[in-house]
């Protein structure tokens, strides 16, 4: 981890799993839009799952949860879809010095402590710290510059994001 | 804290911390789009600092912090924006059982270390723990169910959620 300046410090613990289908880390897509798909689940623990009411009333989700897999921290990376360095925070890659990832994904049913979702680019095994729902009033940005990212084309998104190459 | 039956936890120090105006919880916006006129900044820890590189051609950024001001988590709660108790996790109130929190906020501009943003939702002194960029190819949803948020009004939504009343 990266040490900073500041000695505080939070500790959080899972309030459910995410399993999926995807094991290998190279063969997982990068995103919910890539992964349409792709069904997974997140299996919420009993002691929670008093929080859920309500919840299938909303037709998207962010999960958010601790990339558990993710190599060291690093400051500069080369993000997925292109070939030119950028700071950590100007990507989504998980090697972040909080391996803090998040998910917008469609909520297909509740079952109990069991939500089935469409777009699953999350590793199975994965801990889930929290769930949001997606509000459009609050999360949609109908005009956004969205720095390197514009520079890639749709087409190379889709076939790269997707990692079925 | 809301005990989980697993044993896991992750640990996450903060990299910066957000200064805003809003020193009073309950005269604080509850979300970005009631913060238009607000302007705050986030300052970034210097050990991390090059982790910003190329942030700035982004218009707008997530930020996710820690809710260090946020009571007992709770299970059910009654949102601010309506007369109803909902899940936890079908809102997005600050007593959850992991006090993450994210707000969507426009960049204006970056200076060295500092990140100036509009859209400050969020309280003084709040610790920083990531920044993603908004991406409208991953995050933008065109059409989503908004569970019991479809049900309140615009107008009482702007009313409310500004909290000018």
């Amino acid at each position: 981890m990266i040490a900073t300046v500041s000695g505080e410090q939070f500790v959080y613990r899972p309030i459910g799993i995410i399993r999926t289908e995807n094991t290998i880390p190279d063969k997982t897509p990068i995103q919910p839009v890539y992964a349409a798909d792709r069904e997974g689940r997140a299996e919420i623990f009993s002691e929670v799952v008093e929080g859920l009411r309500d919840i299938e009333k909303f037709s998207h989700l962010y999960l958010i949860y601790h990339f558990h897999r993710a190599g060291e921290p690093r400051l500069i990376v080369q993000p997925f879809l292109e070939d030119v360095e950028h700071g950590i925070f100007a990507t989504r890659a998980p090697v972040r010095p909080n391996a803090i990832g998040f998910s917008v994904v469609e909520l297909i049913r509740r079952e109990g402590a069991t939500l089935y979702f469409r777009g699953a680019d999350i590793l199975d095994g994965t801990p889930l710290l929290d769930i949001k729902p997606y509000i459009a009033r609050f999360d949609h940005i109908a005009l956004s510059r969205n720095g390197w990212q514009d520079g890639v084309d749709e087409q190379t998104a889709k076939r790269k994001g997707g990692r079925k190459e």
